[in-house]
């Protein structure tokens, strides 16, 4: 049987939470957080389950919930999407993803991604026989070169996947971007796929620029969050999309023949959940609270701390620690030092290792502490 | 934007459901009951939740669950499968079948598929590059013709998908002809794609033929079943694929770009649920009595029924009462009598109509009788 994707193997989230594990370390590699969502949120599930909500909810999601979804993105954004047309809701954004790229890219086409990137934005675009084109973002700042994206532009471009703020490496892009972006892309038909799922994660006082506050972008994006980085329940896979009704309705062709619909109790129960307006609003300041911690507790260690503006993840050099590859230190770090991270080098096609690996702060204050006294005696 | 799903519109479930909905029609069309599942199952979720089991599951589901599903699947059709690296749990059986084809059907291979056909399966080989090749079975049997078969098969063929107990048909296939299918595809290198959700609801002391209880078979096949049918619970979208350890390889390569994983409390819960072996033997039962109740109540309208050996459906032919279509006779059928059914010509390509209706009978018995009156008044 000839392999339609030979060249991925397990994923780097995976083989790292699996190595932490075994090792017994404490596990600051895949993103997710040692903490539990509010009690409020799973009666709420109880009560729709009880009351007979359990079997198949429309195709494009629950009503209630893709209106409650519509309030929040009209409230943050400005942008008034229809929740007939214009809102599915998805088993997590990495299936929106996957999707989106499925019901757009036809053989040939070409998808622009910026490295380092999502593992699983290449493997969708080689799935529907597109050819991905790759431009390299460079630590510390990692800003593209929009010189370079408007070289990287063909007629053949059908897509270009963005994500802010980024996963992993916590940067996080301005409206002068998106302004930008738009510029490029204007009249050429060309589908930006934006992948916002720590929208509610930004720092120091900046704020989110949504492709879906972008009017000029919005009419030709998706725009892709998920509930699993707000509401701290990345295991229970619910995110959503959003996009103008024509690209919308390529997205439900494949959406309905590849899981249909999503969880109805879950679903009713995070629209119950999302009418308390304000459940996500504290977020920004829990999880800048948490970074700076994490920072201060790492301030004397070897470690030099890469700026972090967003995400719940930061970013390390290790140069006056290692002279070892960042996949073999992550290795190292996980086994003799009991603390799991993530290569950054596995977000690049080629392995392009600068030395910079990723921790995930969304942990208990004594677990960051924990890592970092560990961190601390290297 | 041209679209990569030209002929895909609404799916009929979705249109008669709605339908149904609108004009206030009792809906034995989408197949789902009108029950509730058990309060201990909710119980679980409810545990698993409170107790802080909210963040990503591994990629191939819990290990708890995937055991119980070993355990199960060795206990019913005496195969040993792997739970490390033989069974995936998926967002439901759809999602374990689109993840299949797209992880297997290369651009240019064949796929075989019988007519009516869950309209699910050629979508996905139309995004995965395939091209369908659909041999129709026919009214009141519909027996597959292996001589046909047989020469459809051609050095391009990369699949053929089964389905036993049959939607929309209520046909099961018996051991006989697994060992056709076995003969046919024996030396060739074909996969089979076997969509078994129904496995717990065949009748009159028939068993399901499994092809994970056919060796032979079992080597080259996916085996898809759900929880959606078994447990009452179509809504959460939770189900299972087996297959040896190198067909599941390649489909966990797309499993994990394509949704990741799936609900963690909600796996959870169904490992506990399931360590009651005794779960769905009375499935088999429940059914046939609805089944029979259904029967009986329409045994004197002019409803001419087909046999039903298995699944939750009864299809039926109406010549007796109109010359229409089959669309619009369940058009009619909705608007005017108040009961919503599905027309099979949904399931043909073609359209090919035999004046052949499906209706669910998964209902409380009070359902069912105040459909019937209505049904045994025209
Ligand atoms: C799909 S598991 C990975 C979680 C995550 O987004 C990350 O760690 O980057
Ligand atoms: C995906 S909704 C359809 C449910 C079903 O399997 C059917 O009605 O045949």
């Amino acid at each position: 049987l000839a392999s339609r994707l030979p060249a991925v193997g397990t994923t780097i989230f995976t083989v790292m939470s699996r190595l932490a594990q075994e090792c017994g370390a404490i596990n600051l590699s895949q993103g997710f957080p040692d903490f539990n969502a509010e009690d409020v949120l799973f009666e709420r599930v109880g009560h729709w389950m009880r009351t007979g909500h359990n079997q198949y909810a429309p195709m494009a999601g629950c009503l209630a919930l893709r209106a409650a979804i519509a309030a929040k993105v009209e409230t943050l954004y400005g942008t008034a999407y229809d929740e007939e047309s214009e809102i599915t809701v998805t088993a997590g954004a990495t299936q929106a993803l996957f999707t989106a790229v499925t019901a757009c890219v036809h053989p040939g086409d070409e998808v622009i991604v910026f490295e380092p990137v999502y593992d699983s934005y290449v493997p969708a675009i080689e799935l529907a026989g597109g050819t991905p084109v790759r431009l390299q973002l460079s630590a510390p700042d990692y800003r593209p070169d929009w010189e370079a994206v408007a070289a990287a532009i063909t007629p053949r471009t059908r897509m270009i996947m963005i994500n802010t703020p980024h996963n992993p490496t916590a940067t996080i892009w301005t409206r002068a971007d998106l302004d930008r972006l738009a510029a490029l892309t204007r009249g050429t038909g060309i589908i930006v796929v934006a992948d916002e799922v720590y929208e509610h994660i930004v720092f120091d006082g900046a704020s989110h620029a949504s492709c879906a506050a972008h009017p000029e972008l919005a009419a030709r994006s998706f725009v892709v969050s998920s509930f699993g980085k707000t509401y701290h329940i990345t295991g229970w896979k619910v995110g959503y999309v959003l996009a103008p009704r024509e690209l919308m309705a390529e997205f439900r062709k494949v959406h309905q023949f590849n899981v249909f619909t999503v969880n109805t109790p879950v679903q009713l129960a995070l629209a119950d959940y999302m009418a308390d307006a304000g459940r996500h609003t504290g977020l920004a300041a829990f999880y800048q609270a948490k970074r700076d911690y994490f920072r201060a507790a790492l301030a004397n260690s070897r470690f030099d701390l890469l700026p972090a503006h967003g995400t719940y993840f930061q970013l390390a050099r290790y140069e006056r620690i290692s002279a070892l590859g960042d996949t073999a230190f992550c290795e190292h770090l996980t086994r003799k030092v009991g603390v799991a991270a993530i290569p950054v080098s596995a977000f690049f096609a080629d392995g392009r290792d600068e030395r910079v690996i990723r921790f995930c702060f969304a942990k208990n204050e004594t677990t960051l502490a924990a890592a970092c006294e560990r961190l601390n005696a290297i």
